[in-house]
């Protein structure tokens, strides 16, 4: 009743009094974090209203990003009105009025292995195409229009996840700005946060606006990947939570695990039935297991790890080393998972079409330095930088997206960890491992032929082949293959990625 | 007498005793604010000795804004090596010394005022062929080979201040993409930071290295203007000093027009005879003026302040208000300073062609709220987001170059800060006013025509020039024109550029 009570208050919460009513309920009975889905909702609506008393920061989150499964509760007219476009909050400003929007969205806090993933895909296909909309995100025929006169593609549906990151704040105006799709295709972002991080997010949507991408037609942010990975035809997985303090990777691994299995979960209700993965959230190969065993209905191969950044450091060394401008090196592999057992292979890599070992002849140097400063740039860089390496990260990814639209080029090929099942090299299935693939542009890849393996190198794929079966038993129990028994036997997390 | 010992003494700055002599001399006769220019001169080097002394913070100061004319001390074979290539500290790192080339910087405090302007480029003509080289960067071939198989026109210098910045963190990277100058524009990126962030900037460098742009082919970092903008160009100075706490407009002007003074000075020695400048650090149109009046040997016209960012965000402001895309709207004209007495007309602008008045019927709104609006968002989005808008002002950049390298849409025209030298608009000549400007796509600009002006635009337009005549007169000792006068009715610093 209690909570009724509050639905119709808040539905005026542009007016003070509701709040300081809430803030009574609040103080006397929210615990926000409540298991059950009935009770939390209630109290996670008050728990937001204390902060609605507070300041504009909670409004925002109550207005874009609370939501529900919307298999569960919500009437089938309610997916029409999954994501808030950019311009939502901007309209209420401006004085249109934002509040049907409120009364659309219940909240509710659900751990995210308590979630369970539908049977079938949660919103009915036909809703999406009476979608609510605000100010320019109406204007669909202004689109169509566009796509004509601008002989444009016609929409796709990019979800980012850490969208309020440093990598984000790089990799989504990159996205926005045609860098990575090209001049003509329009793009629609739809950006997951966390509850903490939502009034950042409408700070990055504001930014995306004030930079009048024609490009960029739909943002919308929000918390619940239900309602965020809708209809999405690529997901940017980048989110994931640093390692805490005294943090074993084992346990590094179970509360990323646990948010990459609920993202599994709701790619495969609510995104294209094609979507293409990218797990950059590390420990992002075994993330990418996860994610794609808890997405059935989706294909296995459509999921990726990145290694990309991996691969553009190689090249980078190799270059250094050759003393050659980096765009004469092709063909490097980073073979296996993203971490200090990877395996940079200067055996097949080239440079002029040359086999980097009859240009390269220190071969010393080949075998020890160079993976040690690919593996140990980032800390460099954090040293040197005090921060991160997110630009080139997001390059990075921006690199990783290409090479799967665009045709790779004849002779060459790219490094991605993808998933094992039925592989040339004598790599274990059943994991997901950087290996050498090839596109035809069309978001597909295969993997490359004329590939050479010697002895020094299949040693090094192999000990990195061992970690990740390992990983893989440390979360038996997100992949649904019982219970998980770790025994990761050492500390292989990349400097500047702890 | 003194305070030449001094400037012999400060020329060792890189050890602590002078700054404890200085720090006496200082403590005895320092008169910050004199108004005489030789005294203020000398006070105002004892004054940063002080700082100096206090922290590695003002000695980023003296390394930016101190350095010395080539001509009147380096050797004429110290020109050949005026820029650190990318590789350097990689060379470095595997064992090339990188202390040669730090030795070539000399550094002497000399206060800006102190400096002549040479009388002619200080670096003759034929040195920069045989300038010092590293790895990639020495196969000169290797590009021209490139040049003519990829069809690519001949590289560009850039120079950018405040290269180790938030914002520069994300224009650095659109420059090297491709996506400001095209993609067959190979650039050099020649990037002047602090002593304090020379090892963010080599951080920068080795993302920028990472990224493997292949129209990138030189990067070279360091922090004395005389070598950085060497034949750049194009110069983006995007570096400037934070407002300290308390410090009034006035010393915000002082100690940022000295840097711009400053580079105004090393610009006119060695960058190309037709650099075009961008000046985006604040207060910029009176730092643009500085800088152009401390380079008479380059075309006052080759100068610009940013304020693109406010011409983009007014634009997404009526987008918003009259419910349709931002694409809509053109003809934004940004009257004025980069300040709060900025003008966004309302009046000129147009949506789908039509004058906003005639489809916004607002009139109370476009007259108070819209300004508002438009120049609190910076405010607005550090509240959100906890940082200033880095993203969307590179983006700002990068669309203020592409409006002078591209041609202007027919009808339309943009908005940048300019010397007004024989305007049809009567606004007062001499200052650097942001005003609507078209151009064939050459790097030059004029002035629009069919431009309205009536009352109520008049006055605000005004205002804002009564305020740059004001900050004018308090920089006159910086422009050469006598004694600084300073009395600057209020603060007028824009929220969020604090």
């Amino acid at each position: 009743m209690l909570s009724s009570v509050w639905i119709v208050l808040s539905c005026h919460a542009s007016r003070p009094w509701p709040y300081i009513i809430t803030l009574f309920q609040t103080l006397t009975k929210s615990t926000p974090f409540q298991s059950s889905l009935s009770l939390s909702s209630f109290s996670y609506s008050h728990f937001l209203c204390v902060f609605f008393f507070f300041g504009t920061f909670f409004m925002a989150l109550s207005k874009i990003s609370t939501s529900h499964t919307p298999s569960q509760t919500l009437k089938p007219n309610f997916y029409s009105k999954p994501c808030v476009p950019l311009q939502c909050y901007d309209a209420r400003r401006s004085g249109v009025s934002f509040e049907q929007h409120r009364k659309l969205r219940i909240s509710c806090s659900v751990a995210p292995n308590q979630v369970q993933a539908p049977v079938a895909p949660a919103v009915p296909s036909d809703t999406t195409s009476n979608r609510d909309c605000y100010g320019v995100f109406c204007t669909t025929y202004d689109l169509k229009a566009d796509e004509k006169t601008k002989s444009w593609k016609s929409l796709i549906k990019i979800a980012v996840s850490g969208a309020a990151g440093m990598i984000s704040n790089h990799l989504l105006f990159k996205l926005a700005s045609g860098e990575v799709f090209g001049p003509d295709q329009p793009i629609a972002l739809q950006l997951l946060g966390s509850e903490r991080s939502l009034q950042a997010l409408e700070g990055v949507a504001m930014e995306l606006e004030d930079s009048l991408y024609p490009l960029l037609r739909e943002v919308s942010i929000g918390i619940n990947p239900y309602e965020v990975f809708q209809d999405c035809e690529w997901a940017l997985l980048i989110g994931a939570k640093p390692r805490g303090p005294g943090m074993e990777r084992a346990g590094l691994l179970d509360i990323n695990g646990q948010i990459f299995a609920e993202q599994g979960k709701a790619l495969n209700a609510v995104a294209s039935r094609n979507v293409k993965v990218i797990v950059v959230g590390n420990p992002c190969n075994t993330n990418a297991l996860i994610c794609l065993k808890n997405a059935p209905n989706i294909p296995a191969k459509n999921f990726h790890a990145l290694t990309r950044l991996d691969e553009n450091r190689a090249k980078c060394q190799l270059a250094l080393k050759a003393g050659v401008f980096y765009d004469k090196v092709s063909n490097m592999t980073i073979w296996g998972n993203h971490s200090t057992t990877q395996v940079p292979d200067f055996l097949n890599a080239k440079i002029n079409g040359i086999p980097v070992k009859e240009v390269i002849k220190d071969t010393k140097w080949l075998e020890t330095e160079f993976t040690e400063r690919v593996q140990k740039r980032g800390g460099v860089l954090i040293q040197k930088w005090g921060r991160s390496s997110a630009a080139s990260t997001a390059v990075s990814i921006v690199d990783a997206i290409r090479s799967l639209v665009t045709p790779t080029p004849e002779g060459d090929w790219f490094s991605t960890g993808v998933y094992t099942n039925g592989n040339p090299y004598g790599i274990a299935e059943d994991i997901v491992f950087s290996m050498p693939c090839r596109s035809k542009g069309d978001g597909d890849y295969e993997l490359a032929k004329d590939v050479i393996i010697d002895d020094f190198l299949r040693e090094r794929i192999k000990k990195s082949e061992a970690e990740l079966l390992a990983e893989k038993r440390c979360v038996a129990h997100l992949t649904g293959e019982g219970n998980a028994f770790c025994d990761l036997p050492e500390d292989t997390m990349l400097p500047g990625e702890q």
